[in-house]
């Protein structure tokens, strides 16, 4: 049993607390929040103890364990701290919106050798998942071509979008690091992007994108397409497609049921998506978890860590900087 | 190449003759239809000699083939003639309404060994031939169920209807020669078959049934489903699902395109369906005619004769009698 | 809260007691089966207390409902002593396998106007629940025709069969109830089936089938049609066709994922279907205690009650004889 | 009556020249080929007189058009051949591989205000074409993305390869001009490419790419996605997928008939796609005719004209171009 401390109490980490709550590797012990009235409703859900401090979970022995789910910007304080207490460490991406200040983290932990996880939640979807181990499986023959696409359902409030580093760093992050799952040793060597804004003139005044589009090239050749866009009216689109030498496989996007409906103007007509993360990757969100275990118990080393963090970001600040300068950016992780 | 003679230009006649027509193996020389103006005009349409006797054709030594798409109540006289003037037959279906009418033809046919091919051309459509070659290749293992869904877009004229002999003679016989496809030698034993009216009361008026449903039982035990409907919202609905021991394998409905629209309500919408016979089954009937030239050039056995289409109207007698015992009915071919 | 005992402790009780334990409207205070040594390890799992004796259940007063998930034979008994005790009682289905002990429990009982709930599972299911919510909106008009196929992915052990009442009572009963759901007041009105066994001769020996097939008809005319089997290579099969007069809307399989395979032999390849019921119909399950305890605390009438357990066994009985008399059965409930 | 001349004779001209002969809006009176033995043999199945010098055909007063379908850097000398005879003409695509010949010939002939159809097919395919419909009636709201997936079912000869000008000029050409044909009168304003050879080394010999990818952003910002290969193990992979403010639609792969298989190891198994571009686009070659009979007669524009060649090669000029600067390449045309 491994005995955790949850910090960060928002929504994103009440559906943590639980999935840690129902995961029988796990007994949550503390949460904590920086809103004490909410850390003091959210421990009656969780069923664990309020803590005004996380210095607190920190400094009690029997604690093996903190979930970071706090807002991005406390993310390294409280992974430097964690592993100064020898605590394995579960983060939420991103890591941060600053590269040096995670570079900085990264010489500082080195010697202790720490265990981070990073959540990236999409390694863990069985779907995405699936497709990782049957290329791994040989079944496409070589892999050529990696085709992501990603769709939120409707864009975050100005306020979320404006401190959220911008799609690159928010969104897109996600794409680059699933992009890298595929790849395995392949690492992706230069990429271009491209953003712009049709339908929603908010994106234009905080200079940030609505729809954006990427183009990854790996060591070996390989192409990788990203799309993004901030708004999808039928739901929250989640594709990947692996085309390779010998066939071609598909991770496709989950509807509502499995109904269809036929009539006179068309047919086989299916529910709208699920309309969006918590519902989508519901599965994923439980998995990382069991792999977070083996990680503390085993040593099992999990799908993702915090150098898959560090290089997502890495290639996030490229599409950026590619948006200026209109051409591929290289690499250097 | 086979000089051959249509009779019977209505609107299926004009569709054979233009694949006649078309087809390498065919030389249509002799068009003829009871109406001298039709024939006249349609004439000039297949590039082909107008008749006002269908004797001409016969009598003909030059013409190795007749055509019959004429009304079903000439079929069998057509038959005859054709017989005894030694001319290969294609038949359109039914071969007639009256069991004892065939089963007389049948005897006096039999010396000659006549070639006559009947069209049920569902057995030449792709996805249900495959059905049946997929079959035989032991792919499901051994046949268990056969399911046949079967509804026509929109009810022909009550004229129609009422000369049609009923939804079992007139629909559901091409259901009765398709389950008969694939059942092999494995003949049908016995059917019960129910018939009902709940949105047009036309069909109440002449005794007849909008809707229909079948269970037939083979020697082997394989139950084969037949459900037919006289209209249909989406289109033409022309399925077949064979189940077996070791899989399943099902032909799907033609659509019009394969153009699938994402919005708001609905997601992955395709376009109606194929609207009718003559779009859904041009593959078939063009293929049929290729069978039918072999028939008549190297004596290869075509996929329907003139024992199915007796066999079907067996099976179409014994359903509508089904309707008044209320039991299943024994099938005596 | 609905302080709860669950009787009965084997595969699908303990599924039973999984649900009950997270689902806020209950709290299950005792768990019973006859083994004992059973009774003491679940009680673990379900944090409950461990009871050698139903009675002490049904005399607890804090104790509002029983969850009978015992043997068939022993719903009846367990039926009558919870209404005795003025207790809400769900009760697995069926009811019982002979419908004189229903309708002598069904006198008993009467007076008493006691809330049974009845295990029809698949009402709940999103999908095929939702048919019933469109069918109700009109979507596809008037309803004419149902069809619902349903194949287990392998025959249970030849010793449950024995039990078992056959497949018209054990296997088919889910769907006479689920054409009655659909139905609603247009009961059936008479039946055919059909059953036969072609790749496991163990069915020969006991006299059952592994295969069938029924014809339905309500009073109005709907035509219901189901197909069996005991035994289907892809996984549990389980759809449902809706067909009316102005469309079709159908609740299709589930699948392990979503992820779909082209290679040079095909495209478009699915997983299998999820494997059985306790997959399948996960979410029914949840569902069916949501409506049980709006039942209990607000009288709302839930999917399905006694008298769904009685007709369905109705119409498995006159299944059952019309195998031996060939004909339609009329239904008298 | 439209009387035409059809220049050049190969697989793709005979093509050309059985629909010409089919539909009823052309007599096709001449054909030509280099290869005079080619010329007399395909004379006869074309039915049509043989030529042996297309001056014949250009000189003739009652011939109307032209249809060009010889090698590629014969096209501009017989165009311009054709306008000084004041012939409609019908060209295949490329107009030519090299972008001055191009911008001559439009300076020379544009006086004659000639009446010049350009080969892109795809316009004319009923899927892809329905999605241009689509898109104009409003359906998914202001377009955002496009995405097109174009994989051929295998390389041609490296013969081919080395005259065909690279991926770009010779495959993605076609992908250019659809991506117009979407944005309207949007135009395309800047684009960058990549490509790469990962399974066939043959590629890197003669420094032409087995896969290519490219982003072409449009004036008002519309993200066009486009994903080439040489190679694709399913079959010809042709999809377009059209992304806005309010829907999706895609234009899906059409396969060789509409059987899925169920088996243990996967379910809803299709068949693999229509195997290359005669199949596949079929009705778009013969669709194109109906659209050039009537510019012909009644000077209605056609979907594709000269300039749509010119400017489909400006941007696989451009393209090219990104291999090597890296970055976007704007686009004048």
């Amino acid at each position: 049993m491994i005995n955790i401390a949850l910090l960060g109490l928002g929504r994103i980490g009440v559906m943590h607390g639980k999935n840690l709550m129902r995961n029988k590797g796990f007994k949550l012990k503390y949460v904590y929040d920086i809103n004490k009235k909410l850390t003091l409703k959210i421990s009656k859900v969780l069923k664990s103890t309020p803590i005004d401090n996380p210095a607190i979970a920190f400094k009690d022995k029997k604690i093996n364990a903190v979930f970071i789910a706090s807002t991005t910007s406390t993310h390294i304080k409280l992974i430097l701290e964690g592993v100064r207490h020898k605590k394995a460490i579960f983060c939420e991406k991103p890591l941060d919106l600053n590269i040096n200040k995670i570079n900085e983290c990264k010489k500082k932990i080195k010697k202790s050798n720490p265990k981070i996880q990073l959540g990236f939640n999409r390694r863990y979807d069985p779907g995405h998942n699936n497709l990782k181990k049957e290329l791994l499986r040989g079944k496409i023959g070589k892999l050529e071509k990696i085709i992501i696409t990603s769709r939120d359902p409707a864009p975050p409030s100005i306020k979320y979008l404006k401190e959220s580093g911008g799609i690159f760093k928010d969104m897109m992050i996600h794409d680059f690091d699933l992009a890298r799952f595929y790849l395995g040793n392949d690492e992706p060597e230069k990429l271009i992007a491209t953003g712009s804004n049709i339908s929603d003139s908010r994106f234009n005044k905080i200079k940030d994108h609505e729809l954006a589009s990427c183009i990854i090239r790996s060591k070996k050749g390989v192409q990788c397409i990203i799309t993004n866009s901030r708004h999808c009216s039928f739901g929250y689109d989640q594709r990947v497609e692996l085309f390779g030498s010998k066939g071609m496989i598909i991770s496709e996007n989950k509807r509502k049921n499995e109904i269809s409906f036929y009539s006179n103007s068309s047919t086989s007509s299916k529910s709208t998506l699920m309309h969006f993360f918590i519902e989508r990757y519901k599965d994923a969100y439980k998995n990382q978890l069991y792999d977070f275990a083996k990680f503390v118990k085993k040593n099992v080393k999990p799908l993702s860590e915090f150098e898959e963090g560090r290089r997502a970001l890495i290639m996030a600040n490229a599409a950026k900087k590619s948006i200026n300068s209109k051409k591929f950016e290289k690499l250097k992780f």
